[in-house]
């Protein structure tokens, strides 16, 4: 799989193109700047780009800029990306001195993402800290959700390479509005008890 | 403890009281009806009473009853509860043909309750099944968020005596959002995987 990590040079594209980067799969570091993409992408020993060519021959093109830039850039790729399916990873959080709190818009994040680009549109892998990946796969679970099969598909099987444990179907786009609310969970479950937690899903066969 | 099981004679309460009976606490499963609530309670060998007379004495009260009469039953409840801890389990779920969809109201169904009552709300074990609860303590963690420092610790301490695993800190009842979307992930990978699947921490020292 050819897999395009647009806003790549941050914390959690880095983390994924090093889980990635001596595998099967081609990674491409996607940035505006194709400097910064290029230079990230040199240090991890995969391909840099700008956004726009890094989307060009991808199979999946994973939306790794933060949350307040993800419905610009959406915006910004939606021609360059045409039909080629989007994973939303991003959660909208905020911070306030009693804790995380969820996004408090009804809609997701990758809804709203989803209603700006003509691609499918999948969600997933937000309980995945970019500190838990960088190494081993983690014994975690990875929750992804999407309306389209072929999405869906893709985000499953990028998934699956990131972890130990399972890739979960968590159903239709509509639950990214629980996985990206789980991100507040874990923010603050980690603050919490000191701790880089994920998910795994238990009495599953 | 004392816990009054409002809405107890539904499947969530039953197997709620079944779990604690025959524990250390006091259990009364409270209905709007105080002969189903006794019918009920005298099968699992605990208490039973109206709603309002279930609260009396109670350290925690639960409110078990189904997502779709949670508000009315709150306001109901409001001055028979006066400053008694309550907990929210439910979670509004939307059903389609395409999979289950959370709740598309901004805010959770918790924070909905604590507008219409006096008390402290906390929420949680929403990721547990009534059919896991029944028998030994399932091998799940169990999330609970507040913002009140003793409706958490008393939701905390029920928690704990429900799982084998973890009774762990969510955040402020804004989290409620997230715990609440779970269910509708777990109902879907319950369709998609046929399980009954729960939820584990992993990272927790």
């Amino acid at each position: 799989m050819r897999v395009a990590i647009l806003g790549g040079t941050g914390a959690f594209g880095r983390a994924l193109a090093q889980r990635l980067a001596g595998g099967d799969d081609e990674v491409v570091i996607g940035s505006r700047d194709a400097e910064r993409a290029q230079a990230a992408a040199a240090e991890l020993g995969v391909e840099g780009a700008t956004n726009a060519d890094a989307i060009r021959g991808a199979d999946l093109a994973v939306l790794a800029v933060k949350a307040d830039a993800a419905l610009a850039t959406a915006e910004e790729i939606a021609d360059a990306l045409g039909e080629t399916p989007l994973l939303s990873v991003a959660s909208a959080l905020q911070f306030s001195k009693e804790g995380v709190h969820p996004d408090p818009e009804a809609r997701s994040l990758a809804e709203r993402v989803a209603q700006r680009v003509r691609a499918p549109v999948a969600a997933g892998l937000h309980t995945l800290a970019a500190a838990n990946l960088g190494a081993a796969p983690p014994e975690e679970d990875a929750l992804v959700c999407a309306d389209d099969p072929r999405a869906k598909e893709l985000a499953l099987e990028l998934a699956a390479k990131l972890v130990a444990g399972r890739a979960v179907d968590a159903g239709p786009l509509a639950s990214a509005r629980a996985l990206e609310g789980l991100t507040a969970v874990i923010v603050n479950v980690n603050r919490r008890y000191k701790a880089h937690a994920g998910i795994r899903l238990t009495g599953l066969h």
